[in-house]
């Protein structure tokens, strides 16, 4: 093992989370933030100050805009210094560190492709990157350094996906900024409707506009860091949008509008990479108070079946809740004859 | 209780969901569809056919293009016939039904806020409407058939709300039908896009695109009957993304951006109308196996404290994985302090 202490710059959710992987394993971190506050949480989280040993490689985790300029400073310090930033948009703070004259082979641009709607140290998670694919570009990157960062890739449980910084840019427009700008787009058109026509709202809408939620400060950065990429995108959505309106009443056009979508949606695999799965869902009536999750898990040991996923859904007034079971086709099949046999009111299963 | 037999054409998700609802009130039901092999299924599912008794109300269940017909056809047969439709929309098929010359006292226009990706008898749940809203227009409609109605909505699960129906459509083109046009306007964006790009999507992404999975079929149907008013959102839509693509460089209008999304998100009340909810979400890493839920379960019946929600993230090949309990503040401390005592490997509570 090489990494033995790694400084992190950021004490935000991401810097703050590779921070206790790295804790978990041992290794010694460093965490500094420009706010005192927010690096004394870190420093706590940490476990205190790290030991006074050389510091192997720095992670910039502050906000895009800012990489160069931290980048900037730390080489001051020390010149042989080795980087690796975490920001979400990487074309950018590579040209910015190229023109501070900074050795590009001592710069590896990575993307952890993790996160949450909610960011600080209090959120941070040893687990965040678990099974996550971290992306970096390796391209001119000293051996040394590339080695480094896939350690602390292996350490923080997520996988190594190599892509250039300009591909890089041109999937995340597509895979996850995207996606904000629809969503806020979406929920902005919500203001100003009659509170009465908000309650009627079902899950599609609040799916659909979850991530609106999320910190405006952090993807005003992220959105104008990535404006090139973003642009034709949008000139793209802008089209098909007008191109909708137009034939908005043309049965045809809407359906292969529809479908034009169905088919996108399929191209997603599954939570994790790899194959979508296939989930079978059993529907199973319970009754809305402690004790019916423990002894519906119970039957679900007896059984032998192993849940995938689960919701609840139930009002506070009401006395039965609706728990939906995600299994594979054989576990449901073989959950619900239990179930049905040990007088629960299971429904039978439905992909 | 004055309904006694009730006649639903059109077998689908809603109209066999409706159906089972009944039945197990004790209702005779009728089920007719286009299709035989449908009917077939239906009437399987209602138990067999009807008693021979009058049919007080004729549920019309079909797709929104056929109410209509449906009703000219029914009136033919009995010119007293009371009629209740359920479809998303509510302007087109009301105008349709008076320009037949049926006395529009005996349709009342009826929209059920509940429904599922998946579609068919074979998808229906008598438990498909329980606490969902389910909208009448009650206007000059005669009073007999408003109580049957209204009893049939309760009978259901659901809740009665009157709103108009010219009402009732804009509310649904803001909350209900732009949704699903932005998802699969989104969702389209991905045909073409390499498949490396795609298995980086996160969550975002597949929230955001979840209902693009939709009945292209159906879509068609309820996007260009309510054209009308979803003209005046997609033009608004239009040009507020033709603006944000013309800013998409300045970051105090991006900023300004992702604020309205978040105002907008904040108006969505919880799941089942009423004030949203905040819960506290308490993370605990298990052993991926059977067995290791219900023990967790155990753990929340013997701390005495209600799971709202959970999620479960894992992948196949992994042998740990993360469960998110939704719990009251209390109750997740409770929690918390409890797993914490007897050795699991719970995370601090987050909101």
């Amino acid at each position: 093992m090489a990494l033995r202490h790694v400084k992190i710059v950021g004490s935000g959710l991401i810097g703050s989370s590779i921070g206790l992987a790295l804790r978990a394993a041992e290794v010694e971190v460093t965490m500094i933030d420009i706010n005192p506050a927010s690096e004394a949480l870190a420093v706590d989280l940490m476990g205190g100050r790290a030991a006074d040993i050389p510091v192997d490689l720095i992670v910039v985790a502050s906000p895009v805009s800012t990489v160069s300029q931290v980048i900037e400073g730390e080489n001051r310090i020390n010149p042989y210094s080795r980087f690796m930033d975490i920001s979400s948009v990487k074309g950018k703070p590579k040209e910015e560190v190229k023109s501070l004259g900074v050795d590009l082979a001592r710069f590896l641009p990575s993307h952890p492709m993790a996160g949450r709607e909610v960011g600080g140290a209090e959120s941070a998670r040893g687990d965040l990157f678990q099974e996550r694919a971290w992306i970096v570009d390796p391209e001119g990157v000293d051996s040394h350094l590339l080695s480094l960062g896939s350690e602390l890739i292996a350490l923080c449980g997520a996988h190594r996906v190599d892509i250039s910084v300009e591909l890089h840019d041109q999937a995340v427009a597509l895979i996850s900024h995207l996606p904000q700008i629809f969503s806020s787009l979406l929920a902005s058109q919500l203001n100003g409707a009659p509170a009465q026509w908000l309650e009627l709202a079902g899950s599609g809408l609040r799916d659909t506009t979850r991530i609106a939620a999320s910190n405006s400060a952090l993807w005003r950065e992220i959105l104008t860091a990535n404006a090139e990429a973003l642009k034709p995108l949008l000139r793209r959505a802008i089209s098909d949008l007008t191109s909708l309106e137009e034939n908005i009443e043309d049965p045809e056009y809407l359906e292969n509008f529809i479908n034009a979508g169905r088919k996108g949606r399929s191209l997603i695999p599954g939570k994790h990479g790899g194959q979508p799965r296939n989930y079978t869902y059993l529907p199973v009536v319970i009754e809305d108070k402690p004790g019916q999750l423990a002894a519906l898990f119970d039957e679900c040991a007896e059984a032998n079946v192993n849940v995938e996923d689960l919701s609840i859904e139930h009002s506070p007034e009401q006395f039965t809740g609706l728990v939906t079971l995600a299994l594979s086709l054989s576990d449901a099949e073989k959950l619900y004859q239990h179930l049905k046999k040990s007088g629960w009111n299971a429904h039978s299963p439905r992909f």
